[in-house]
């Protein structure tokens, strides 16, 4: 954490001397608390317990109100908790999706457990014009939707809504939604790999009903990913829009600089 | 939208018919909602109001009511906004950051505006172990620590914590940091590439004090980036904690079946 040598930077307007070590101590806290919380996410404290307060603050040289705030910010997160006469033990894990190669849910996490799907919703619909659009279906085409609630565990990880051609979906009327990832059955059923498929991320605040499903609070934050998968001819087949439950997914990958 | 055709899957638990109508109801809500986002998120509403809500509904084959919940849904996430006599307005932009190649902030989003960084905090701090563990750095070796906020165009879009080697980042000590990306003065420093960096994405909702910094409501959806950046020698030189405001951030990419 930063020692009193570190030069700190006039904020705009003036500030009260008080003002201004509320804003440090809440800024030593939130720097706490990241490096914490990766401790956290890769399995840092194997016996889910955290180290006492003052080791903390020794290990990374902060004061106790300060490891008490970062640990305050953390179980606001929900990803420890205060058990008296343990001390402060992690009580939510997340889990790893890859962002380096494409896969279905139950294949990215099947070391951690077994995703089951609920299905929710399942029929063709007329094709929203900007679905039809995404699909290259003729405008009023017919698609299959799916709305699926997706566990881990019997817990709640995210709702799935998609949306695939009829000619594809029709075969995954009667398949096993239930236990299958959807890319599993689009390749069983055109006898083609997948080839790529563009994604994009963003961070939203669950609405009501939404929160309600994945039995999450309101507004908690949620991952959002809105993804077009082709298939390896480059077909789009498969459009989604899914709501990862922020608490309980990470998505994690590499970068380079220079394009391979 | 879902027409009548469509097979609904029984919850589990006995439902009363109005409360299966509101669920059917807040299903079609967010359906719709999700493809507008994607059209406001792309720019299919260039005149920047979105057509009226009768038009909605005969696109997207929509109730009245289906395409008001929508819209009520997109005004909670600060997208859209209804203005009495023009109808219902864009007023938020999300700016998309690249998942395909390693970039700065100022680099990804030069076409969007212009990228300034307060510097809140800078100077030298001992490392803390997890910090110096991933840095490669002995135990007990100071490092350079940055806290930035950065501003598109004046808004505020993230707070960035960056922990850099001392032997590199002293030279960034009198470095251009308020409108340089820290990647560029690395590149600069060392002469040398950036190589590739392991990043770690999550939704979290954000604390009170990061929510103030960031000018975002209390518990407003943050999308946390954690970064670990290296040379192109491999050696790891970065290591940033960067919180995005969800409503103004989007990260895309493109992601393959099988590896390249």
């Amino acid at each position: 954490m930063p020692s009193e040598r570190i030069r700190e930077h006039a904020g705009q307007g003036a500030t009260t001397v008080a003002a201004h070590r509320r804003r440090l101590r809440a800024d030593r806290a939130r720097q706490l608390a990241d490096l914490l919380r990766h401790q956290l996410l890769t399995g840092g404290f194997p016996d889910g317990a955290l180290p006492h307060e003052a080791a903390i603050g020794a290990d990374y040289g902060a004061s106790r109100n300060t490891v008490r705030q970062a640990l305050d910010l953390l179980r606001a997160e929900g990803l420890v908790e205060r058990q008296p006469g343990v001390g402060t033990v992690v009580v939510a894990r997340k889990y790893p999706h890859g962002l380096d190669r494409l896969m279905g849910l139950a294949e990215t996490l099947h070391e951690h457990g077994r995703v089951t799907n609920e299905v929710r919703t399942m029929g063709p619909v007329p094709a929203p014009v900007p679905v039809a659009d995404r699909l290259r279906l003729p405008v009023g085409s017919d698609v299959l939707y799916i709305e699926r609630l997706r566990r881990l565990n019997g817990l709640p990880l995210s709702l799935d809504l998609t949306y695939i051609p009829l000619d594809i979906g029709t075969a995954l009327l009667e398949a096993d939604l239930e236990s299958t990832d959807v890319f599993r059955l689009l390749e069983a059923t055109t006898g083609q790999a997948l080839g790529h498929a563009e994604i994009t991320l963003e961070a939203v605040n669950a609405d009501a009903h939404s929160a309600a499903v994945l039995q999450a609070p309101r507004g908690a934050a949620v991952l959002m990913l809105e993804r077009l998968t082709h298939l390896a001819d480059g077909r789009p087949v498969d459009l989604e829009f899914i709501r990862f439950r922020g608490d309980r997914i990470t998505m994690s990958g590499l970068l380079r600089r220079r394009s391979l």
